[in-house]
């Protein structure tokens, strides 16, 4: 594993704990973690169980007693390990966003295809039982024809403005701000659930433009320093999506929500019914259905915890919920099945790099001022 | 009608209202209004738009061009006043408690039908969309044998220790207090909804003994006049009960919920389904039925503002709510209608006399410290 | 008055009440009522409680027994009435959107300048105690610098592909759809509450292109006469938008959101804080105070019933809610106060026009596919 | 570890977990799980990571690798298992409840204390980030004088009259039903949160007399052989209590309250504010405040997952939830600390005998029908 900070530790708990909930048919071993900073990556393997941690991440690819290499360092570095990975031979799982570019994402995904490796990208949340409880209810055509799309990703960390400067505030290092952080797993989860974007148009804004420069440039909680330094990212970015089924979305992605701490919240609208899903209650999917009985229709909320629901069984008794962790469990475990059993693991490379199309196509908007057709990129 | 206060105006309005709304087959006049300050009725006459007033009800109850007397004074007077207008020959709307005693509910009761007059008892919250919805949901089995009833009426109105000594809580002209006032409408709702009450244990508190006598005695929002007199009604009273068909309840009123207004409350689970309501969002029931789709059970909150829905149609088109003074609107509808058509009105005194039984078993049973069965009284 | 459907009898119904909650000052006498279908407007005369009706406004503006001439009849007619009644010195009140378009909007301000006459624009839901408070709170900067403004309304009676083609279907009568009927109270509700639109870009579609023709067109609950009609009108239109002060906003008007009823939703983020109000709950609003104790920042669920909220002392005591209707006598209490004590009326005719310049730019943004700034019109 | 079912698969994490989130002073080793059934065990002990695994009790208590002993198999055999454990000077933490009797429990606390090892018992709700906020704001005097205790732990995994008879059904192994297994955590929370119970008055019934016997009488899931037996447990038990601060309680246990799948719910009213918490939403945690600004007071619905939260720093960004099983995590985490660092662990048996107390003075309620006081057990 490539990375150990705060998605680092999320995943190296999935390869931990994944093998007492659900029948792996495999062992899992977690063998190597990698990170530049030798004091941070031994604390690390410590701390997480790694059985050994590398400092370079191209030792770490030519070891071979690894099959599996999980890439969770910030999004600069996605591209050179996981082509060095694939290259030799590793399955890949990168975190997300994929690539700082979509030429990036492509160039990744063909290295993939062609290096015959399994590979993965970590859009966590279409693994929540909620999430995929939607999912069938769409399939199944429970709720018709597809109307509007509504998605919103809130959080409110940078409403301070003394908040340092972090990695994931620099174009260089994160690629973008809230857009390539935030929208990327509402695009995401617009395609899983309803399909391909048509077009876009979009705005954006950085509310505040220096920030505090942290002492070290390393992670959320570093202290400033004092120095201010250029936020180079979006503070927010909206847009308006036309998809190819016909349906229309909203979608926002902002840091300056105050109030809302991680709040990825969805609603769709169909011809028969409605879906709404708020991650900060992720054990739970609201639902509504035009075709009950007329007098008793109303929004109802399923708590989203027994057998009868997707994963849920493999966890607790109705009613005692899991947490936002869990998602990376499920995403590890599915994995593994499309390793062991040598099928497709979804979503892959290919999706990461539609993502990235839709992004940059509303990045394009906000410079034109114009929609953006996906198919151009 | 006698009463100008509080009551008074709820009352007033739905007598004005229930033409704009309601096709009633009779025209409503709003002849004369009742109150021993001759000042103030006078103004509440002019105000509420009542056609002329009386200070003493012996005059009221006289006059022949009255056909329903109404009567919201305070709980005290209603006997006299009640048994006066019966005896006239008018037909009488009564606010609840019926009255201070069981025995005089049972003596109003039985004047009231030796007169043959239409006599109602303004069990307001009966009428409500929402309710009756559940009432509807419950009577066609949708929710299977009940197994509990839990009510809650939680007000905060006396947490603060320097609200005045107001009529509501003095013995003499209350009755009792939080016991009287709130759970008489909870134990209404629950016979209304499941039927008659076999036993019950109580307890009650009055956790502010002493508060600031008002300078008049009339009404909550008088300033206190720095003399201090003795509460003698309770803070709070809840009890356990058992039900007739076998369901076990849980009751409990009290003014020392910090932080509720007027939450009434309840919810019943049977074998098939469970129903909640909270006055204080009105227009909304929440249901659950458990022979649904077993992936998407779930509680559902249904806005009770369609044509499908008890009296919605009367008012606004669908999500456009209706207000508390909705309740009494309906409640003059049911009682005109049971007027002009010569039927029953429901709730009638019979329902006061039942509602004091189970008030007084309560009462009984604090004293006793063991559980009272009602039929005893 | 000027029409008698479903405004008509909201508006009458505040004439009708409005003196027995508030003191005005002044005597309210509902004289005439005045619509083309003499047998329905003599219904609603008699239903309403209304002295009189007319069939034609001219005759209705010559009469001189009149000092206000409220228009509610739908919007193709606003223009001819308005202008003549303020030509003939009268006080206007006349129903959202104020024209079919902005040329006529200025035309009508214009005009009633010139008269000298109290001109108002019924935007009823400024006037909810909670949209209220919501001001109040923004006036006074307790919830800082304004990030975002989000904006949803959503109904969804036009799901049903059989609903009859009414009025509100049809261009000509109704100027548009979603967008002239919903995103109009978005619209007037954001600038109220924060200020002026700088410039948007928008999509619309509709959904459903044809619809049984209502046997007479006069109404949303006419039966179809089996004949199909083109609906064209806008099902649902969503538009970005950047406010002067910085803010940026998200709209969202759809007839099409299964499962709401009447939601007109917005969420405003702030630097010091948050508010957040549904009207389907309209007794209750949500704000988050970014400077709490840190442990118990939260949102938090008011309910603006207490005396110290706007207008509601003058309802019933806490937590007894209000409906809908309730903003429209709130409404005419203004109103009669400007009447009164000579005072400006807001919001007036200006405001409509500002509100008919932001839907006409979106349009134009629809058009030509990119932005549009508010001044260009 | 003694049991590997529920509660053995919720402890097996707890310790295969803390280490990654907590910062320990020791090394965790898994050494040795026990129960009766080998298969059964060995699998336990491969997929919950166990070093070993034993098939008696005694033979475990033996073993000198071993500093502590967590013992969660069925209630009615704690005692003999934590005596024999305390006598062998291991470290003791049994799930709750303690035993079948308080008479059992008095000597389990006496044995515990006088081999002098730390004892815990297993209240993992206690050790919730929200439960612990709302101790922390109780202690400080947040909400002032309690008046007001409402506890309701609402399941309904019995509403099915199909259900088999599991172990939990059975008296002779369970104690008692929802009595024992739900009321003892609102017992628990109770006194946690606002100290000793003074008197109780209860009520219990069992709903479904007879059920199908489990082929195996192993497990809640196990199958229904066709065989009826005798459910010996109640299905509900709720009670009246007054705590010796003065506030009266109401407590209702039931598996029957349909829609409801594991809701622990408490709601606290002071003299100063109020305190909500439900089970279902672990993360958050509503509080009102009587102190605030007047037009701005409400129920806040807290998002208990900051770093200034209790434990919540040690988990997940704010707004990513956690879930059911970190309370366990918890535990361990403060039972190990304890051990450490040689201080006492709360809570332990003498918690659980006062839990105990409670529990039997409610039964003795409904034996007589009369209020029983704690003390007199």
């Amino acid at each position: 594993m490539v990375g150990y900070k705060f998605m680092g530790k999320a995943h190296s708990h999935a390869y931990k704990d994944v093998g007492l909930f659900f029948d792996l048919g495999a062992q899992v071993r977690m063998q190597a973690i990698c990170g530049r900073n030798e004091a941070a990556v031994r604390e690390a393997a410590e701390q997480y169980g790694w059985a050994s941690y590398e400092t370079d991440y191209r030792r770490l690819v030519e070891r071979d007693d690894l099959d599996l290499i999980d890439v969770n360092a910030p999004s600069n570095v996605h591209k050179d390990i996981v082509i060095a990975a694939a290259r030799a031979g590793k399955h890949v799982l990168c975190e997300k966003p994929l690539a700082l570019s979509l030429a990036d994402a492509r160039e990744m995904l063909a290295t993939a295809e062609a290096a015959g490796v399994k590979h993965g990208i970590c859009f966590n949340y279409r693994f929540l039982p909620a999430v995929q409880l939607a999912k069938q209810l769409i399939d199944e055509g429970k709720i018709g024809e597809i109307y509007h799309y509504r998605a919103l990703y809130l959080q409110d960390w940078l409403v301070d403005p003394k908040a340092p400067l972090a990695w994931r505030l620099q174009r260089e290092i994160a690629g973008s701000g809230a857009h390539g952080d935030l929208n990327a797993h509402c695009i995401d989860l617009a395609r899983f659930l309803i399909g391909d974007f048509d077009c876009v148009v979009g705005q954006s804004k950085t509310f505040v433009k220096q920030r505090p420069k942290p002492v070290e440039m390393s992670g959320l909680t570093a202290k400033g320093s004092g120095e201010m330094g250029d936020v180079t990212v979006d503070d927010t970015t909206s847009f308006l999506a036309q998809f190819k089924n016909g349906a229309l979305g909203t979608f926002e992605a902002t840091r300056y929500a105050t109030g809302w701490k991680n709040g990825n919240l969805f609603e769709i609208n169909g011809s028969k019914g409605s879906i709404r899903f708020n991650l900060e209650r992720l054990n739970e999917l609201q639902v509504y259905f035009a075709d009950e009985e007329p007098r008793t229709q109303g929004f109802k909320t399923i708590m989203v915890t027994e057998d009868v629901h997707p994963y849920a069984g493999h966890w607790w008794p109705p009613g005692h919920i899991i947490g936002y962790e869990h998602g990376f469990v499920h995403v590890v475990y599915e994995l593994i099945q499309s390793i062991v059993e040598d099928k497709p693991f979804v979503p892959d490379f290919s999706d990461g790099v539609e993502c990235q199309r839709v992004l940059e196509a509303v990045d394009q908007s906000i410079e034109t001022g114009s929609w953006v057709a996906i198919e151009d990129l």
